[in-house]
């Protein structure tokens, strides 16, 4: 990985998050400036990572995977941050997955030789750009979802004129009725499988099956419609035609976000086949994991006792914002907004006050019950004694919408002193 | 204005919007590329601004402010596109709003030399970050907002650690019952007024009154809300004390949003001091308008022979995604998502379809229901003949949730020529 460049980038105080008195500096030099965020060398408002925590979930969800014979391509969309990336590969990533080319291109810039497009490739641009990234690096693999015959004769006719040095690996995505992209039935899968076997192999080449579980209609209210959908992709992997599977070394069966990805690892370990099958997840946002959906989804999990996830992994996300204005009696107006902080799975919620120069203080009962664009409406007792200039942090809700309102996030330590910092690249 | 150098930028398919297969290129060589998006030269999703639409909406709002003697500082936080702060400052612009100081520290940077910070200064650093700007240069005039003898006190405590060349000039924030920031009631006006008297003649001077009628409760059903809040405001402004205004050049009076500005231009414009006063106008969204929220508030104002605003500006700002699958009789994906395009005021309405390599296609009736990271779900008719490829274009709702996702943005002709190139600063 290169994300020793990273270090080497200069910033200044036009990269919000960064103090503005600050000389241009590396950013590797962060740690050398004895930045405190309670001490009010940051400006606020703040998302930072706790580095204990990210510590602490790579060890805890690294258990997991070996415990359960998987691999893992986390989804690097959730944070579009190289460094953490390489933490990823680092501690034993297969892989690392995208949501776009643009995506995989910066990934594939700063080092990650498996990309996973977990998504549909489409376009004549995105094509050309896969393929010429193919041809830039040898050692690099490339694997994307289709899901229609149209699509895949879409992609062969774009690679036909900017051909790769070698194929494409294809992931037949398997969906649900009333879900999102994917084939609904059996004979969909059959009909792609058949075109997908039809497909010019020095062009494209099947590698397996993939699934995705967030987006199944009913999750809200039970896990069940999980297991179902699952045991669908199963069925539909297990009786593809033979010759999709000739001269494959090994059969990729991926599926799993950051919510139910137990229950789709468990499914998947029934599937047998002539080839090995590897089980690779994709979950993105156990790295920071939240203090709202994802949260509660895993409490949720941890409390069943029919699922297979018995740890709780802790927020490394904290957003931090001044109290700005106390116009009215059970009303603060906090220095973040849409901007700043995810809105839309769960408004943040504050966890800590601390009053500068004084030190932490009673939070009291609260709740951030709007944002606008750079503003956080807080409601609170009337008799509340928050002041103007007190410090809030809350926890957030939705990490891959947390990072993308960033472009530099400072790692601290429990005591919050700024030990390091990660750049995004949106 | 140093927006030269942003020309200078060089861009690769790292960036969102550009071409993975482009070899590193100057932005202000973008032009001679040639590049059509409707030639698929360009990858999707991609927001993309019209460049005649730009230009009508200037000259459409430039002659709207000569007409009524209003000054302009447009807010900045909606496109955080020094290339465009630059374009307003040309167009006559008196100065450029900012919500935060990193925002302020970047207008700075190029070369922006009025900035009203139209929000509460807090915070050690950020206080410190200004008083730095103001030694930096001598030119620079600076603005913010103050709503309470607490945040004053803050203010002056930070200055007095950090004193800056000259005073920061303070516009005393009038709000509402049930508002946002700015005091409530005549007496905490007097209050303030009282303690900005006070304050150290060397860090702080009065400069007048700040408002923003766009969070006014009730707004949402009727515009009278904002009627009664603007008189108010004029109200307040007209009876403090004398002293205030002692040594002023002028007054400022400032209020005014993309839906109501007409409204508030008007009831400023009944101001009468024994000092001149300058009503600042502070829109931010005009500059693009868009196609749902602000569209609509236009619409609104157009329509109210009560109103001063006849004029219709246009929707500059567009996003382009691909019809990635069609899972299902009346279900279309497309590949753009929450990370592409505005969700808070709205989703992006579809308005053309075009078939790569045929043309323009009926779009039919369609509705763009619901939104994930990367995806769109469209609605469509059973027998809709949307297929896997093709091109849709969409208008957005919110301008400022529309910028903050992307760090280039390519300009175009009315035929989809790329023949400029902005780059945001979030």
């Amino acid at each position: 990985m290169l994300v020793s460049g990273i270090e080497d980038t200069i910033l200044d105080g036009r990269t919000k998050g960064v103090p503005g008195t600050a000389p241009p500096f590396r950013l590797g030099d962060i740690a050398a400036k004895g930045w405190n965020v309670m001490e009010e060398d940051m400006p606020l408002p703040l998302l930072l990572l706790k580095r204990s925590n990210l510590d602490y979930n790579a060890e805890v969800f690294g258990d997991y995977l070996t415990a359960h014979n998987l691999s893992l391509a986390p989804h690097g969309k959730t944070t579009m941050a190289p460094q953490i990336f390489d933490e990823q590969l680092h501690n034993g990533a297969w892989g690392i997955t995208a949501a776009t080319v643009q995506q995989a291109l910066v990934m594939h810039h700063y080092g990650v030789k498996r990309i996973l497009l977990g998504n549909q490739l489409i376009g004549k641009s995105a094509v050309a750009s896969v393929s010429a990234m193919l041809h830039r690096d040898e050692e690099l693999e490339f694997y994307c979802f289709v899901d229609s015959p149209a699509q895949l004769a879409l992609i062969e006719r774009h690679l036909q004129a900017a051909p790769p040095s070698r194929p494409i690996r294809v992931l037949l995505e398997v969906g649900i009725p009333g879900g999102r992209t994917g084939v609904r039935t059996r004979d969909q899968a059959s009909a792609l499988a058949e075109a997908i076997s039809q497909a010019d192999p020095a062009l494209i080449r099947f590698a397996g099956v993939a699934a995705f579980e967030g987006v199944v209609p009913g999750i809200a209210d039970s896990a069940d419609p999980v297991a179902e959908y699952a045991q669908s992709v199963v069925d539909i992997a297990s009786t593809l035609p033979g010759k999709l599977l000739g001269g494959l070394d090994e059969f990729i069966l991926t599926g799993g976000g950051s919510a139910h990805f137990d229950m789709i690892a468990r499914a998947f370990a029934t599937l047998s086949l002539p080839v090995p099958v590897r089980i690779v997840l994709r979950s993105g946002c156990y790295v920071t994991n939240d203090s709202g959906a994802y949260f509660a989804a895993q409490e949720a999990a941890r409390k069943d006792p029919a699922r297979d996830w018995t740890s709780t992994l802790k927020p490394a996300l904290e957003v931090w914002a001044y109290v700005q204005s106390r116009p009215e009696p059970g009303l603060a107006l906090l220095t973040m907004g849409k901007r700043d902080a995810p809105y839309d799975a769960g408004l943040p919620v504050p966890f800590a006050r601390f009053v500068p120069g004084k030190g932490t203080a009673p939070l009291g009962e609260t709740q951030i019950f709007a944002m606008n664009d750079q503003h956080a409406f807080v409601r609170l007792p009337k008799d509340s004694d928050w002041q103007v200039g007190d410090m809030i942090g809350s926890g957030i809700s939705h990490p891959c919408t947390a990072f993308d309102k960033w472009r530099f996030i400072p790692v601290v330590s429990d005591d919050y002193d700024v030990t390091g910092g990660i750049l995004t690249e949106f």
